[in-house]
């Protein structure tokens, strides 16, 4: 495109939208066009920022008229560079921050509504004025928005208890490329009135249409919380453990984290962090939360019942809120640490929970075979199958072979090669790899009906045939 | 269709499927062409029973070579009449009663895998031997199944916890009108890897592809229980109480019914029962369920509460499992009491739980300056903000205007013509007349990708353009 057409489009847009709707400096545009990660950048003429459903609309249709690709961006947090446009093209960014109202949190109800840029930790600050909570919890949460959690259906660590993102949607709003605004954030636990065509775009990842609001189910804050730390010789005796945890802390249980001893050195190294427990092997975290006290009986019940039985080398259950929060700050330096080590070939798999510790052996001896000078940095939500099975010491040329290895030995698994992340620019190569090719006509048919001309987030998710 | 080209296709389906595969007798068909409600019979060729996906493959396959439609039914209790064929063209009723086996287990991945046959009692029968429950709750579960649920995105009472059938699907295989079987039922809880497409079969009553077989989320079984009934003046001291339950119970809470006081006198004079409460206005069952024995302390709180601030009327706890089994089979009752009563108009609807109290009171008014000799029959779960708002004393001609009333006003709240029971062939012209146009339209486009000649389950749902 020659500059005079990009200036020609960058005034358009201002006049179409206001001109602080419109960023088009080069120093504006940084971090609109890197990934979170910091491998990806793309390129755009502008960062358009709609403040409306109204500007949405502006937009697709400006869009359609002067023949240009539009990609949709919450906070930008993704790990599978799915929010960020090609280094290619004639692309817009509509970043949703300022959509950024919550438009209603119904405590009898138990739903909050709020537009596609709130973001996640802002909303869950706003219910917990109240006694309410949304149990979507991860590492970007601060940043990461509404719509870019729906669009991926964002997992995370209480998903076990929870379910994904898209089982909390009980609505949303979402403009497309026709330029019709669908759907509704009035919150409806119940609504059996047509085809279930909104969840088509949880984790759509921008691909079908433009997410603009969402209603979502909330839960009541819970008052009290148990935390432990765990260490046990291997994964068979974390799924042991896991059983005994649905068994006896039930639908309470709402963390199951595991790390491996390899992954906790790296954090200790880097931190300086202590750990409350000795441990080799593997670690678990596990919480327990609910508005009745109870919980702290059938915790408590839990591991008195598993140390009795032998079933843990050693642990710990926080005494305190300050020890509770010191166990997850050992869980969440681990993606810092693996920073810190090097480069490394990132999977984000999920399998059978039943079948992970034959998987976990599997991949290990795998990994060796390829190549015995690999470190492993292997850490997850172990109680919903969901690992980020890290190799650490790669090369560019051997992340492929790696990757390959994991993803094959996943499928053979039945597994998915991404659990939560999702595919974005990342994956795109190894889902067309390995995905039924059955399926991926029927997502390209489903993103023809939706995106005829492929303006919305190009090369993400799913090719043009 | 001549009875000649008739038996020819009986015969070649005997060939193709085995012939105890294959009914074509006029008093086999019998149950397979009326709905759960005797109200609505239609006419096939014959009915199939596929054993395995290989036959439904066959089926289809057979089904475009002689240009037939195919009508799939479960347990055939759906309560819109989107099971049964029409009464013209040229029907197959495929059954899914043979494919009937619980192909998985996982207590600790916490799912199970079924067929699409497999009736939901069986299911949860199998579950609570190991401990585990599937918490779908509602009046045909003895005959209700795995395929029909997920087909009709069933609801029931325990969704104000739980969710909708379709948010405890983990995968589901079918088998498209391509001849395709795609999807999985392998166990996985986190699975981004391509598009959402799955979610479209739940709730599409078999007009999109033929579910063969899903995988859901499971639950721990409770250990403990606690059930109240309690009267309130009105239904907006219902949400007063709704909201301190949140509070109070928080995630325990599993049940949150009302019933009017004039649809229970109808119980009591049809079942010769009594009450455990007096009452007037209307009455609430209260259920909480958990694995710690907690809930019956926070449960017991937050009666106190309610009664040292002289919020109920009167209210009774069970004090044994046969005093709260006593309390549902009130509940339970009020159905077959409707029908005692005489014709009514149904309405399965939905509206923002919040909006409840001044939606119920405009409803009321409505109908009495529509014709005063009407008489209500209002029962549902108002935890939800689903309401069978049903009407006793309409003839043939004034049941759709009544429809229309209640429809208006249902769309006039922002809610929903079809909470729980689909649209189907009952309230297909409802759902033309009132949802909105793009979104009848995409869902024609959905169909249309689907299924191009309309041959599943024509006439549910969604109509040919």
């Amino acid at each position: 495109m020659d500059s005079g057409e990009t200036d020609t489009i960058r005034k358009d847009l201002a006049t179409a939208l206001g001109a602080g709707a419109v960023l088009a400096d080069r120093n504006d545009l940084g971090r609109y066009l890197t990934d979170w990660k910091g491998t990806t950048t793309g390129r755009a003429i502008a960062v358009v920022r709609p403040a409306t459903v109204e500007d949405v609309v502006t937009i697709v249709r400006f869009a359609r008229s002067r023949d240009l690709s539009l990609v949709p961006q919450g906070g930008n947090t993704g790990l599978a560079a799915g929010a960020v446009p090609l280094n290619e093209g004639r692309s817009i960014v509509v970043s949703t921050e300022r959509l950024n109202r919550i438009t209603d949190i119904d405590r009898v109800g138990m739903s909050v509504s709020a537009e596609a840029g709130v973001v996640i930790d802002t909303l869950r600050d706003a219910l917990k004025q109240v006694g309410r909570d949304l149990p979507i919890s991860f590492g970007g949460s601060g940043t990461a928005t509404v719509g870019g959690v729906v669009s991926t259906n964002a997992g995370g660590a209480n998903v076990l208890r929870y379910g994904m993102t898209g089982q909390m949607v009980l609505g949303l709003q979402a403009v497309t490329m026709q330029g019709s605004v669908v759907g509704t954030t009035i919150p409806l636990h119940k609504n059996n009135a047509g085809m279930n065509w909104p969840a088509l775009l949880v984790g759509a990842e921008g691909t079908l249409a433009i997410v603009t609001s969402a209603t979502l189910r909330i839960q009541t804050l819970a008052a009290h919380t148990a935390t432990a730390m765990l260490s046990v010789p291997d994964v068979s005796m974390a799924m042991t453990l896991l059983e005994l945890a649905r068994d006896w802390i039930g639908e309470c249980l709402s963390a199951f984290e595991i790390m491996s001893g390899e992954a906790l050195d790296r954090v200790l190294d880097l931190t300086g962090r202590s750990m409350p427990i000795d441990r080799s092997g593997w670690v678990l975290l596990i919480q327990a939360e609910s508005v009745s006290g109870g919980v702290t009986d059938v915790f408590g019940d839990y591991m008195e019942h598993i140390f009795s039985e032998g079933l843990v080398m050693d642990g710990a259950m926080a005494s305190s809120q300050q020890q509770a929060q010191d166990m997850w700050a050992l869980r969440e330096s681990l993606a810092e640490a693996e920073k810190a080590a090097g480069p490394s070939a990132k999977h984000d798999i999920s399998v059978p929970i039943s079948s992970l510790p034959r998987f976990v052996a599997a991949v290990r001896d795998a990994i060796t075979a390829y190549d015995p000078n690999l470190k492993l940095h292997v850490f997850g939500h172990v109680g919903d199958g969901n690992l980020h099975y890290n190799v650490i010491g790669v090369t560019k040329e051997s992340t492929v072979a790696v990757n390959r290895l994991v993803h094959d030995m996943v499928t053979e698994f039945g597994g998915s090669i991404s659990a939560e992340h999702g595919i974005g620019q990342y994956r795109l190569d190894e889902a067309y790899r390995l995905l039924p090719p059955e399926e991926l006509k029927l997502q390209e048919r489903i993103k023809s009906l939706f995106d005829p001309d492929y303006r919305l987030n190009p090369g993400k998710l799913v090719r043009r045939p």
